[in-house]
């Protein structure tokens, strides 16, 4: 089979719309466009597959399997750990944001923070009890619950403390998903807990709700009662199935767009209150010192975040021309509105292509067209949400909250092209 | 802890909207509905938790994974497999619809139709060819391929001959998985087709497009070439990872609403010609004779389906009251406009409630509340898309098909509830 590898991009749809030679977001909807660039073989005018030659073709493949599993050679599509070692089951696993596309995460992939394990609770002998101040305090079996009306809504779901290594003096080195994945975006479905608490009667006085999971921690947490009523959910299944045991096997309190220690797995208690239970959640952590000398507490909202994951630190470029930079925006007050992206540190921005459909709460997936020169390029993106809210700038964000931060860093994140094409993480 | 189970239903919301007892669609989007004949308990007043007793809550629980399994506890939330003793790797497994909630399948339950097993492929060594009447001829190596502009969708993915048990005189009796579940839906991100055929260059001449993967048994089907380059996908990811190896590791087609065979697996070569290439699963299968004589032949779209996921046989409910019948509607031609269910065997329907956002190509969850008088009850759904197409009762089908028919059986399914609670597949 005779190969030439041709070099030459057709240029005439590579006019820039923004520095570093960003092309427009809507380039590859035009019809009959040669992207050489990016590297096919052409073959010689009378080649064939010569396929009788593949190995995997001259042998039957292996069986059927029950439940499948991804292939052994995406060994590295993990989540990374990062436990505590003097206390068992603390700790953190990250989603391999980099090693993703779409806007689904696989459940296996899906993030986890736990504080003391993850407890193996009998799907037949868990309870969800909702006492405190109700008319009728309650007790549901999950298959009680599971005859309770549904429904089901793609969402992301982020740790408070994501991307906490950007509140550092020096960048860290590592993977996109290492940086940014203590978030993850799956399909919850379950009961509206307005349902229950309707059921329950909830007396008007109260004005929290805590909710307790039954791990060997114990965690529990308080949750305004407004947002309670307005759209938490008693999810039984993730992404289709019933939910994992690290993700809260048999039932987990989703709270869209908060922050993830709201969301208790292992979901076995609600209490309707007058005031908040001040836990260790609530007050030792998630509460921050401001500059003014005020302190940060009940900070619920995950506000708008972007994050490149192609290209991105750990890989390297094999060369100038035509790629596709893509990323995740996401925000816990609605939709994406808009997503700008820069190759030129911040000095010029220009609008990605939003994935549709753009769902509320949930990640979008954006992509825009980048013609690399071959010359240092520090990549960015912003993500814009639908009430206005611009991510922010690293500087503007130390400056507003100042240096003892550890929860909420919501940043612009840089990377940095070097001449060479190896991508690595920088403060610009 | 003293308790009482309520088992008096509030009926003021418990007007029926259809026969049988079906309720309004928006019943559980009222506040303060008491839903007691869902049967939760009632707890004393003073009741507690008493959380110290339960076992897994007295020591830490197991520690983080890198990759996330079910619960041993979901053990028959399986795929069932179907396979052919005489050639390795000949069968099918299905996704067990009914134990799942919302409408993503998790990767590891999508159905399998395998003619020769999976096989192996290197993801470093697999190519796409793309050749026959093409100005140029190219060979892209899966890295070549990922440079490309890409984009992602939720997809239904279905097997031409899903649901042929109701070709037969007598109803099976089966999970609703098994009778149905040769269908699943994925999110698909990968290179649209167009793009890569724009670089090839079409010649005007060619019509029809030839698709193979590079299995064992050389699967290859042809597709009018008007398809190809309106929306179909090379796709490197579903559900946000790398393909499974089942599921075409690392490439496959996707053909978006059309049969599952023409979503070739383990995709590698396409090519270009004026003629179908009269492969075996275009003659010998999906070609069937029709009662007026004449042969139905490239029958490509899925036609509008439905299938009542909960309640479904194999279940027995565990006594009269309200419950939610919940489902899944897909169509071949765009997004499900609505689905109407009936509790008394089709003699009268009422509007489901459809989960948003409901997306075209893709599965559509419906719910709808029904209050069960305890006596035998027959249960159906039927799908209704946006060109106005309905799903047709089986009688009709059989009368304009004939009893030729093997693929593309779409008709009305029917569940009988018996007065014991045990729910059975019925022709009705």
């Amino acid at each position: 089979m005779s190969r030439e590898r041709r070099d030459v991009p057709s240029t005439e749809d590579l006019q820039p719309v923004a520095g570093g030679g960003l092309l427009d977001r809507r380039l590859f909807l035009k019809r009959g466009l040669i992207l050489s660039g990016a590297g096919a073989m052409v073959l010689a005018a009378d080649a064939h597959a010569g396929d009788d030659a593949l190995p995997w073709m001259r042998k039957p493949g292996r069986g059927f399997s029950n439940y499948g599993q991804p292939s052994e050679q995406e060994r590295r599509a993990i989540r990374w750990i990062s436990a505590n070692r003097t206390v068992p089951g603390n700790g953190v696993s990250w989603t391999p944001l980099h090693a993703l596309e779409g806007i689904v995460t696989p459940s296996g992939l899906h993030f986890e923070r736990h504080h003391n394990g993850v407890p193996e609770i009998p799907f037949e002998r868990h309870q969800l009890l909702v006492h405190g101040m109700v008319k009728r305090p309650l007790a549901f079996s999950m298959a009680d619950l599971s005859r309770y009306p549904m429904r089901s809504q793609m969402l992301f779901l982020e740790c408070g403390g994501n991307s906490n290594s950007g509140w550092n003096k020096e960048p860290l080195q590592s993977r996109a998903g290492y940086l940014h994945g203590l978030v993850s975006c799956s399909e919850w479905a379950g009961v509206p807990l307005s349902i229950v608490l309707d059921e329950a009667g909830v007396d008007p006085q109260a004005k929290w709700l805590i909710a307790e999971g039954a791990d060997a921690a114990a965690i529990h947490i308080s949750i305004p009662l407004e947002k309670a009523m307005k759209d938490c959910m008693l999810a039984l299944y993730q992404n289709g199935e019933r939910i994992r045991p690290e993700n809260g096997y048999p039932l987990r309190l989703i709270v869209p767009g908060w922050e993830g220690i709201l969301n208790i797995k292992w979901l076995h208690r609600l209490e309707l209150a007058r005031e908040p239970v001040m836990a260790r959640n609530e007050t030792a952590r998630y509460t921050e010192l401001m500059p003014d000398g005020r302190a940060r507490m009940f900070t619920f909202v995950m506000e708008a975040k972007s994050v490149i994951t192609s290209p991105s630190p750990g890989e390297t470029l094999p060369g100038r021309g035509l790629y596709e930079i893509r990323g995740l925006a996401w925000s816990g007050r609605g939709k994406i509105r808009r997503v700008e992206v820069s190759a030129d540190a911040g000095r010029s921005w220009a609008p990605a292509q939003l994935q549709e459909p753009v769902l509320p709460l949930c990640f979008t997936r954006f992509r825009i067209p980048w013609n690399w020169s071959g010359a240092p390029a520090v990549l960015k993106s912003r993500a814009i949400d639908e009430t206005g809210y611009v991510q922010p700038e690293r500087e503007k964000l130390i400056a507003e909250r100042g240096r003892n931060g550890y929860f909420h860093y919501n940043a612009i994140a840089a990377w940095q092209v070097e001449d060479d094409g190896e991508v690595t993480h920088v403060y610009r």
